[in-house]
Parts: C-alpha cells; structure tokens; sequence
C-alpha cells in the first residue's frame, strides 16, 4: 500500500476516532515511521511538528489509544483510526475530545463540553 | 478566533463527520476563504490542493454537505464539521465515507464498505 505521504511534506493526518462512541476525539499527523509504531504497537503514535519528533499518544498521561482499526481514504492522504482511549480523555487541557469547541454564526468560540478530567493532575507542566 | 492557519502553509485539516450516523465521511483542507465561504453558505467548502482553487463539495456531482455544525480543536489548528450529506455518498469512487478500506496488519489493504452509487453516472471524466 502506498501511502501518500509526500504530499504535506512527508505527512497524513490521522483522526482518531472512539470505537465504541464514534465521536472524534482528535486529529494528529503521522510519518511513515509513526505509521509502522502505530501497526507494531497497536498504540497511537504520531509525529509531533512542534517537538519534531515521534510521540506515543498518552506517553505522558498515560491516556494511551489501543488501536483496533486503521482506514485509509480513497486518495490514501489521509488516515481513520479506530480506537479504544484508555483514561478519562485525550486532550491534554481535561476533555474526553479536544473538539471541546464550536465556532458559532458570528465566529465567537465556545465550549461546549465538561471537563472528565483535572489536567494539572495528569501533566507536568508543559507536558504533552 | 485565531486559527492557526500558518501551521501547514495557510490550510486546516477539517474532517467531516455525518452528524446523524457519526460516521466519518472525509478529510478536506480549508484556508481561511474557504472556511468563511463555509461559514456564510453553511455547505463544505474546500481548498483543492491538487488544483490550487476553492472547492465546494458536490458541485459537480450535487452531493453538498449540509454544515450543521463546526468545532475546533484544542490547538485551533484542525476543524470538525458536523454534516447532513445530501446524495447518497461524498467518495467520487462511489462510497459513503472515502475511508472504505481498511489497512490490516500486514499492510495490505482490503475494501470493507459496499458501493452506494455509480460513480459513472455522478461524475464527469475528471470531476471531483
């Protein structure tokens, strides 16, 4: 299978996706290499663009996603993994989803969501 | 609200989920026109990498995505938008969801979804 990686600078986004919810719990990019940790490990990981390295998702917290299933999309640029998350959420400001927010008809932010968990708690500071 | 456009050279990626079955359905990418033309039309509007142009989902085909709702991430640099799709599928290969096929554990990859519609019979040569 060839993955089309070349075409955002080596590259795909990959959303994450709860199995058992359906609800979309976050969007990460993946290289190649990150890609092959994720099929080994069955474990999320992802290539951070701020820490320019790779990043097994919950390394830190511990909220680490079990990977059941990876779909690829008809132009194989993109990337849909089912998973089960293992914690109380994936989003390191205390979400079970870092889509916590909806933009509204006048471009104002809101959120929408309730915390499930205390992330000063979980992470160090500056972590993840 | 600052989306960080400037992450990955002025576009998002926004994945689009069906927002009566949850099902993820695509990933486009938008720049800030085509996420203000989707904001003023409430239809999916795309930024076309291969074609370097706006792009709204089903003007060829007649399959618009109905924009019920928009959220983003945690980061502000990737946008879920919550759709009522009209037509029978948003893949121009005939499908759903463009993530018809699974990756499996030794990599190959295998269709897992049915044809929804005859991409023959929506598409023109070369559209979408």
């Amino acid at each position: 299978m060839e993955i089309a990686f070349e075409k955002s600078g080596g590259l795909v986004p990959a959303i994450i996706q709860d199995s058992r919810t359906d609800k979309v719990l976050m969007l990460g990019f993946m290289n190649a290499e990150a890609l092959a940790e994720t099929q080994r490990t069955r474990q999320a990981v992802f290539f951070s663009r701020s820490r320019n390295r790779l990043w097994r998702k919950g390394e830190s917290s511990g909220h680490v996603l079990r990977v059941l299933e990876i779909r690829i999309d008809c132009d194989a640029d993109a990337l849909l993994l089912r998973v089960e998350p293992l914690g109380p959420g994936v989003c390191h400001q205390g979400y079970s989803s870092c889509f916590f927010r909806r933009i509204d008809g006048s471009g104002s932010v809101r959120t929408i969501e309730e915390r499930t968990f205390d992330p000063a708690k979980v992470y160090a500071p500056g972590a993840e």
